[in-house]
C-alpha cells in the first residue's frame, strides 16, 4: 500500500510512530512559520504540520505549492498536539512531515468541498465527483450500503434467496412506460427494461425457490417529478405458502431490524389500517401517524350537523369534513386568512375555509356565525372532542377531492406544530386497498396495484357485480407519511388470472401473448404465494433523514433524465443505428 | 403460513408431532392398499403414508386423484418409518395423512422433474420455471448466492463500499458493441447499457472512496457463442493509494477464502507468471497448470536442433515446439494417426504433428527418422528432459500460430492423461500484459485490456519508440486454464490519458467528447488507483463444477439472445415507436 494508516485511525497510541498518510489538501494554514494541513480521505482528516528550521528546506517548499484538493503523500513522525481539537477523532495528534510528495495537482474546484457548499444543484451534478467528497453526500452513500447489508442479513437469516432476474425482458402494455432496447440479432425487435421483476419473482416461486429476494435496478421512462429518477432500487420479495399475515410479519421485521441496527432505533410495533380508513380519517393512503389530528365529519354518511341553516356552501357539499388544530385558537384572523389562501392555491385548489374557534373562556367564534347559532357551533366542538383553545378547520365539498385537500391542511397544520419530528419514526400497514380503480379518461377499468394482485377470497363473488367494491389482498407500509414498500397476495389460479385480464380489457388472444408464459406456468402447479416491494432509494432516505432521493444515490439523473456529468444521453453514429435497423424520426429520415 | 415444517426438516425427533406441510408432488405409489407420496420443496423430500383402513376414505381419494406436480397440503402425525431411506434427510420417518388438500392442480410436465431429466435444452429453456424445480439447477443457484454473501462479507470486512453506478449511461465507441436505449425526453439521442461501469468506479476512485466494490449486471451486443451472454453480472472492484502487489494479495485473499467457504478447499497459493511465459511454455494467456507439461522449443530464439538435416518442414518454420506426452510411448501408431487428425481439423489447423517415442528400453522411434539420426534425436529427449516411456509432440511453423496449436494438444493430452481433475483447483495470476495490440483489418493499435489500463513505469518511454513492446501494469487470474477475471493499474494523469487516447486513433475532439469527464475529473486531484472484476457467471459455474454459465443463471437468454421463455426481444407498437421518435428500418419505412 501506498499509505501505512488512513487519515482517520491515528491517535496517542501511535505517538512517535512513523507513518505514511495519503489523501486530499482540506485546508493549508501558513502563519508564522509554522504550516498546518489538513489531509482528508474516505476515513477522516489528520493535521500535517511543518516548521521552519525543523521541516527540511525542500518539503517546506512543496507543502507551500500545495493547492486545495491536491492529492499528496507525506511520510512523518506522529507527534501529539499542543491545542488538541476534539471535533475530529484524530484531534489528539498531527504529523511532522519528513518526506512529502504530490501525487497528482489539482485545478481549483468550482465550488467548496466543505459540509457546508457553495455550489448550485447543477454545477454539483455536473461536478459530482467532487460533489462526493463531501462527507454527507459520502456519509449518504455509505448508510446506503449499510441499509443494504443489513437487509441482506435478515433476509439470509431466513432463508430467503437472492436470485438475479433479466434486465434484458419483453415489453408489456401494463403500468408505466417500458424503456426499450432494440436488438441487433432480431431486427424490428425490442427487449424492454423491468420495471420490477414481478412475473419473474412470481415463476420463481412457480420453480419452487419458496422465498425470494433481489436488491435490484428497476427503470420507468416517466415524466419526472422532482423526486423521481428513470433508474431506481427495488428490494424485491416474494414467498410461498403463506398468507398476508405471514409477509407483514415478516417485513415488520425487517424494517425494525433495520431500524435498531441502522439507526439505533426501537421502532414502534406497526399498526394496520385499512385503506377506507386511512382515506376517511387522513384523506391519504399513506398517513403520517407521527400525530392525530384525525378527520371529523360534521356532513357524511353518519350525520349532518350542518345543513339547512342557510349556509349554501355547506348545503350543496357532500362532505363537510375538518381537523382539531389543538391549542390553536390563538391563532390571529390574518393567520387563518393566510391559511386559507395557502389551501386555495392551485395546487391545492379548495374554494375556502371554515374555521371554530373555541375559545380558552369557553366562548366559540367562528368565520360561519351568521349561519350558525353558538348551540349549534358547539355540537361541532363536541363532534371534533374539542377542549377550549383549540381552533377547528373545516372544508367542504365533493368527498375525496375535499379529503385530499384536508389532508394537504393536516400535515401543513401539523409541521407547523412542530408534530412531524424528524428523529421520530413512525410506520404503518395501509391494507385492503381496492382492487381496481376506474379510469375516467380511458373509460376501463385499472389494477390499483397490479393485474397479478388477488382480490379478497370475500371479495370475489364481486367481481361479478360490482368492480368498484371489490377489495385486493394487498398492503403498503408508509414511513413517516412516506410510502416506502408495497406488495399484494398473487393471483396464483390460471382462471383467475384469465379474469381479471378480461376485467382489465384484455383480449383474450392480448393476455396470451403478453402473459402466456405466466398463465401457462400457473398451469403447471403453482403455490399460493404473496409479495413486497420497497423502494431502496426511499428507504435510504428516510434512515437518512432527507427528502430527496437524488442525495442516496451515487449517479442520479436531473428532471429531464439526463446525467449531465458524462453528458447522456447523446447522440449515436448512423453506424450503430443501422446496425439495429433503426432510424431516428425527423432527424436522419 | 400455511405449513409447520419444510420437507427437508423432520427426524425421528418430531414423531407423533401433527405437521402440515406444503410442495409439490414428485412420485406416487399405489401398492396393496397403501400409497406412499415423495412430497418435494425446496428443502428437500418426505414421504407421505396413506393405508386403506386408516386413512379417512376422502383423504384417499384425493390422493389417488393426484398427478406429478400438484401442489398439496398435507396434515397429519409424524411416525417413525418401518424401512429406513438413507439417501435423504428425512428418511427416518414419514407423515400418515389425516388430511389433504390440493392448492392447485398440474397439467403433467413436458420433461421429467428430475436430477436425470428426459428434456432437451430448448424445452428446458421455454418452461426454465419447470427446470428450475431440479435439484441440480436450484443448487447451482443456491450456490450463486452463497458466492455472492461470502464475496460481500470479505469485501465488507476489508472497509470496501458496494456503491451502485447507472444502468442508463452513454454510449462509447471503444470496446464491444454496446446496446441502445433510446431517450424519450431527449429524441434522437440514446442511453447505453454499460459493459462494465469501469469509468464511474474510476470516478469514484477520484471523489475518494477508496475502495469501491459492487456486484453489477453489465451488458455487451456481442454474436454469442456457446457460452456467452448479453447480459452477464461482475464483481467489480477499484481501490485506491495501492501498487498492483496490493490488488493482486487482496483478491488472491478473496479468492482462497470463496474456496474455503463456499467448496471447503484450501487453494494452494496463487503463483504469477508473465504473459510472455505463459505465451512461450503454454502457448495461451490463460494456462492450466494443474499439470506441467510445459513447451520446449527444438528450434526458437535461443537455439537450433532441427535445421539442415533436410527435412524442410523444420527448416522452413520458425518455430519447432512440443510437449513430453508422459508416459505415453505405448500410443500406438493408430492413436497418433488420430491425434494428427485431430490437430489437422479446421477448428485447430496444424498441419501435421511429428512424434518421437522413447521406448522404455532406451529406443528411440520417431516419424522423422529418415532425417535425423539416432544422436540427433537423443539431443530432442534430452531438451525435453523425457523418461523412457515418454513421447514427444512436436509442431512447427509460425510462432503464435503454431503455440496455440500447440496449447490445444496439451490440454487434449492432459484431458486424456487425467491431468485435469476437476474437483483440484489451481489459480494463476498473468502479469504483465501488453498494454496494446495491433488490429491488422483496422491498421491501428488497440488497447488490450482497455484504454484506461497504466503502462508499467519503465515501459512509458517506449510509448514513443515502440509500441508492440510496452507492457501493461494488467493482470488476469486464471483458475483451472479458465479467466475469471482481470484488472490493471489505471492511468490516474490526464496528459498520460490523452496519450492514450492519441495512441488509440481518438481525434482530441474525440478523447474530449466521449471521455471529456474523466479526463477532466482527472485534474481535480484523482489518486492512483488500480482494479479488477471478475466474471461472476464463469465464477459461479467454475466452484459449481460445470463448463457453461448458463446453469448458473436463473432465466438465460439462447444463442440468438432471445429469451425463450417469455418469448422475448418482441415487436413494440407503432405508439410506443412515435413516443421515442424512431423507426424500424424496412419494416415501417
Amino acid at each position: 500500500m501506498l499509505r501505512t494508516h488512513t487519515c482517520g485511525e491515528l491517535s496517542l497510541e501511535h505517538v512517535n510512530q512513523d507513518v505514511v498518510l495519503c489523501g486530499w489538501v482540506q485546508r493549508v494554514r501558513d502563519k508564522g512559520g509554522m504550516i498546518w494541513l489538513d489531509l482528508r480521505d474516505r476515513y477522516g482528516i489528520t493535521q500535517l504540520l511543518f516548521e521552519e528550521g525543523k521541516t527540511p528546506a525542500n518539503v517546506l517548499e512543496t507543502a507551500r505549492s500545495l493547492g486545495r484538493e491536491f492529492v499528496i503523500s507525506a511520510k512523518g513522525a506522529v507527534i501529539e498536539r499542543l491545542s488538541k481539537n476534539d471535533k475530529i477523532a484524530t484531534g489528539d495528534i498531527e504529523i511532522r512531515v519528513s518526506e512529502l510528495s504530490i501525487l497528482n495537482p489539482a485545478k481549483l474546484p468550482p465550488f467548496l468541498i466543505e459540509d457546508e457548499t457553495d455550489g448550485g444543484d447543477d454545477i454539483r451534478m455536473k461536478y459530482r465527483y467532487l460533489d462526493l467528497r463531501r462527507n454527507t453526500v459520502r456519509q449518504n452513500l455509505q448508510l446506503r450500503h449499510q441499509v443494504a447489508r443489513y437487509t441482506r442479513a435478515y433476509l439470509d437469516n431466513l432463508n430467503f434467496i437472492e436470485v438475479e432476474t433479466p434486465v434484458l425482458i419483453k415489453s408489456t402494455p401494463e403500468g408505466a412506460r417500458d424503456f426499450v432496447v432494440p436488438s441487433r440479432m432480431n431486427p424490428g425487435e425490442f427487449y424492454a427494461l423491468p420495471q420490477s421483476p414481478q412475473t419473474f419473482k412470481q415463476l420463481l416461486m412457480v420453480a419452487g425457490f419458496d422465498r425470494y429476494y433481489q436488491i435490484v435496478k428497476c427503470f420507468r421512462d416517466e415524466d419526472l417529478r422532482a423526486d423521481r429518477q428513470p433508474e431506481f432500487t427495488q428490494i424485491d420479495c416474494e414467498m410461498s405458502f403463506v398468507t398476508q399475515e405471514d409477509v407483514l410479519n415478516t417485513f415488520e421485521g425487517m424494517i425494525r431490524e433495520l431500524f435498531a441496527k441502522v439507526k439505533n432505533i426501537d421502532l414502534p410495533e406497526v399498526p394496520r389500517m385499512t385503506y377506507a380508513d386511512a382515506m376517511r380519517l387522513y384523506g391519504s393512503d399513506k398517513p403520517d401517524i407521527r400525530f392525530d389530528m384525525q378527520f371529523v365529519e360534521l356532513k357524511g354518511e353518519d350525520r349532518d350537523l350542518t345543513s339547512g341553516k342557510g349556509f349554501g356552501v355547506f348545503d350543496d357539499a357532500g362532505l363537510v369534513v375538518g381537523i382539531n388544530a389543538t391549542g390553536c385558537a390563538a391563532y390571529t384572523r390574518k393567520q387563518v386568512d393566510e391559511l386559507t389562501d395557502w389551501i386555495k392555491r392551485p395546487q391545492i385548489g379548495a374554494k375556502g375555509l371554515v374555521y371554530v374557534r373555541y375559545n380558552p373562556d369557553g366562548s366559540i367564534k367562528s368565520s360561519v356565525d351568521k349561519f350558525y347559532t353558538e348551540e349549534e357551533l358547539k355540537k361541532w366542538v363536541e363532534a371534533f372532542d374539542a377542549k377550549p383553545g383549540d381552533l377547528l378547520l373545516i372544508l367542504s365539498g365533493q368527498g375525496d377531492k375535499t379529503r385530499k385537500q384536508l389532508n394537504e391542511l393536516r400535515l401543513e397544520i401539523g409541521s407547523r406544530l412542530g408534530l412531524r419530528n424528524p428523529d421520530e419514526y413512525r410506520a404503518l400497514w395501509v391494507i385492503d386497498f381496492p382492487l381496481l380503480e376506474f379510469g375516467e379518461e380511458e373509460n376501463r377499468w385499472f389494477a390499483m396495484h397490479h393485474p397479478f394482485t388477488s382480490p379478497k377470497p370475500e371479495d370475489i363473488e364481486l367481481l361479478d357485480k360490482n368492480l368498484g367494491l371489490v377489495r385486493a389482498n394487498a398492503y403498503d407500509m408508509v414511513i413517516n407519511g412516506v410510502e416506502v414498500g408495497g406488495g399484494s397476495v398473487r393471483i396464483f389460479e390460471k382462471e383467475l388470472q384469465r379474469k381479471m385480464f378480461e376485467i382489465l380489457g384484455f383480449s383474450a388472444e392480448e393476455a396470451q401473448e403478453q402473459f402466456g408464459f405466466l398463465m401457462n406456468a400457473f398451469e403447471f402447479g403453482a403455490p399460493p404465494h404473496a409479495g413486497i416491494a420497497f423502494g431502496f432509494d426511499r428507504l435510504c432516505s428516510i434512515f437518512g433523514g432527507a427528502d430527496s432521493i437524488r442525495d442516496f444515490i451515487a449517479f442520479p439523473k436531473n428532471n429531464s433524465g439526463r446525467d449531465v456529468m458524462i453528458d447522456s444521453p447523446s447522440t449515436i453514429s448512423d453506424g450503430q443505428l443501422k446496425e439495429l435497423a433503426i432510424r431516428v424520426e425527423g432527424l436522419n429520415s
